[in-house]
């Protein structure tokens, strides 16, 4: 590469104003004042009913290895002017806060707290954008998943097949892995199946069929090296062609080859599915299956399965892997907290003309209240830190917005959503491997109702503020408009 | 990270079915066999009448290290299951083929090669994952990134500030350097900066007035340690508060600050910069300049300057990072000649359903034609590798699939597009730096119409095949049907 400076760590992987912010605390003597950040969306992606979290693995990470190297030094000082005395306090920072976070897998709802960090004021703000990139597209694309999944249901494969139309290598990559968190079964990129430990798939394409001019001789060699064979079918006629010369091929190999399916990558995929299975069964190949890729999202697979295709599996690229009809999230990190001169918690909020914009002040805890007799989830339940909604019985749940829907809860679970992460700079954690991130993603979908789960117009799940939460958000909305008020006179 | 298998190496950022090809061939005796792949997109994306070429410094890294590694081996032998045999064979492997490509910078069209690689089958197909991957993402943003910049004009800034919505970190970094060469001028990512050189921009954000709990203290501490100061003014009330604070503090500041800009991030933005700009100059501060941001695109700025908004700068965020309208390129990598059994390059194509989606076979060129007389393009012109048109006096061109719209062209120059980047592995090509890579871009853009560079229905612009490569294209697609309907006949 054409590079002066050497890519050796991601402590520089932030926008600018954050290292301008933090020079100006640690200019103020406030480099080791306390602040409280929130990352949460405001609005549920794709209109989904659920989201899945995804992304703490990369954030530990991140964290634990954060440090400005002496490239990243000097390139502040030579290239952007930064002064010695401001250097040498980032060429010794680490991250020394402390996270607690939702587990990946977990079940994520707009308006409520993903992962809070209470740190130094200047650390806080330093990761902020790392954190939002890693927690942003991840959770995207795990949720996404999870929505082409719910369509596909148990009985079909889902297969993550988009790395060429990924935006870059991360994304091929840790998009593979949040697909499989958020229920996919396999990925096309060996890369992510060498590092994340998912499986993957893929056998051929239409270029081989090409580089062998025929398809009954591109089937033929193919076989004769992979005993497992799958046989893109679609390269000159799938039904006169393609399918046929798979069986021809299938026929003559017997029991030295298992056939294990033929793949459609064009063409009407519910006509010739339907033809291409029976094709199959006359032959004999009844547990040969169909594999279906070609430009696929959920409202595609969803028509072509009320169309009866013979699908059985299928390959999602582009619509998957760019999360093509929001490709962003939009997962936001605000102060909450603040330490004030006299060494106590200030809480903050940030107004808006939008309502929608408006914080939730102070450090919280959140919650979801599980009844006991449906073992279903009533909602999740925000509260500030030191409430015990555990003890309350009936709990009072009531929207946070449209204070008079509102119900009480008797016979509950509350299950907290945060668990630590790292403890004043040091990781307390113990990572669990992606099969159960994976497990627990699934299983967490059981206490959620249907309701919760269509693909369009879902009912919206309750996201409720403890009363002692939102009266601590009224007041401080009205705090800040005096604020502003007085000010303006003045 | 709980990982197995050590992060070491891109040969496996691969789709999976590269492998099974590579084997294939390999266990046919085909692995030094010769192929020609392209690299090229069907419909210019966001309907933009031109797109820019990016990727291609990435593509020469990832290609420069080919290599499986110890632990790619490993991995492939103990959990996927290949043999030692086929394992030691890409043990072995290094790229060893020969690539022709546009520059990073290039104007590119739809159907036209951006980048042609002549290799050993299986390691041209090794290569096409990542290959696609890096180059459909660059190219999507670099065009974005014109599109934009298109619209704001030379007048004013365009900056990046994507980072925390970008698809993971790659795209982060890799999306603010094809945003540089699309003709942004800083990006706010202070890797991408310092990785690439591109100029870095960025102050503070809501958290810093929320810390200080009012924007004067705010403002006042952030510009005791730093000189040039743009105050973003949004966070409580932009014209009552934020404003009439960002001149306090300018004007008790005097001569120790540069009171470069305001920026507002939300609110109606023509409205507010136009009071504000009233607000600056009637407190003295004309050089003071006005940066706007709060989820732009083209089409944001078209109507926000169409009302004559008094915004200077820009900052644009995840519609520029993701390509929001269309998150993926869709270019593909395509088989159009191949050797044969005799050791004679032999056309290919790969005929669709979709008269779009016909290859166009073989080894061939690619050149721009530009007018003498009023140096703007005529279009480009896609020949058979031993053509020379420079010799054709007039140049007959002809649209290629509604053949009646030709012309002849007489005077004119003539440029060939792609340029020898590796011959038989070995790199041949000097890297421009990325400042070069940028004029480029920019000047390539004095050679088109203004009819190509509309943001809504623009002029298609042409891109013709000689005569001769029409021909073989026709005789190909011929030859193909003719053998499918004898072999379905079988």
């Amino acid at each position: 590469m054409n590079q002066t400076y050497k890519d050796d760590g991601l402590a520089l992987h932030t926008d600018l104003y954050a290292i301008n912010m933090a020079e100006t605390y640690w200019n103020d003597h406030l480099q080791n004042r306390k602040a409280v950040f929130e990352v949460f969306f405001r609005k549920m992606p794709f209109g989904h009913g659920f989201a899945i979290f995804a992304g703490l693995e990369k954030v530990i990470d991140y964290l634990s290895h954060f440090k400005f190297s002496e490239t990243d030094i000097t390139y502040l000082r030579e290239e952007l002017g930064y002064q010695e005395d401001f250097l040498s306090y980032l060429r010794d920072l680490r991250f020394s806060g402390t996270v607690r976070s939702m587990k990946e897998g977990e079940l994520v709802f707009a308006n409520e707290p993903i992962l809070r960090i209470v740190a130094p004021l200047p650390e806080a703000q330093l990761v902020e954008t790392a954190l939002l990139n890693i927690i942003n597209y991840q959770t995207l694309i795990a949720t996404k998943a999870a929505r082409i999944k719910g369509v596909i249901g148990d009985e079909g494969k889902a297969m993550e097949f988009g790395s060429r139309r990924a935006q870059e290598m991360d994304a091929a990559i840790w998009g593979a892995r949040s697909a499989y968190i958020g229920g996919f079964e396999a990925t096309s990129n060996v890369r992510a199946g060498k590092l994340f430990g998912i499986p993957v798939a893929g056998t051929h394409a239409h270029a081989m069929v090409q580089a062998y001019q025929d398809e009954y001789t591109a089937f033929k060699k193919y076989a004769e090296r992979h005993k497992e064979c799958t046989f893109l079918v679609d390269t000159y006629d799938t039904l006169k062609s393609g399918v046929p010369n798979a069986i021809k091929v299938a026929k003559e190999k017997g029991e030295n080859i298992q056939f294990k399916a033929i793949r459609l990558d064009s063409g009407d995929l519910a006509y010739l599915s339907k033809e291409a299975r029976k094709m199959l069964d006359q032959a004999g190949f009844l547990d040969t299956k169909i594999v279906a890729s070609s430009d696929l999202d959920e409202d595609t697979i969803m028509n072509l399965k009320a169309q009866g295709a013979k699908i059985d599996d299928w390959g999602i690229g582009t619509k998957l892997i760019t999360a093509y009809d929001q490709p962003a999230l939009g997962a936001v990190y605000k102060l909450v907290s603040i330490e004030n001169d006299h060494g106590e918690m200030e809480d903050t909020i940030k107004i808006s003309g939008n309502p929608e914009k408006v914080t939730t002040p102070g450090l919280k805890k959140l919650y979801r209240i599980v009844n006991r007799q449906s073992h279903k989830s009533e909602g999740d339940y925000i509260t500030i830190e030191d409430e015990h909604p555990e003890k309350e019985k009936p709990l009072k749940m009531f929207h946070p917005v449209h204070t008079y829907i509102s119900k009480y809860v008797t016979d509950f679970d509350i299950n907290e959503l945060h668990t630590t992460i790292f403890k004043n700079g040091n990781l307390v954690y113990e990572l669990p491997t992606l099969q159960e991130i994976r497990t627990f993603a699934k299983e967490n979908l059981n206490v959620l109702w249907d309701e919760y789960k269509r693909t369009r117009s879902p009912e919206e799940y309750p996201v409720d503020l403890s009363e002692a939460c939102w009266k601590n958000k009224m007041n401080k909305i009205h705090e800040v408009k005096e604020k502003v008020n007085r000010e303006a006179v003045e």
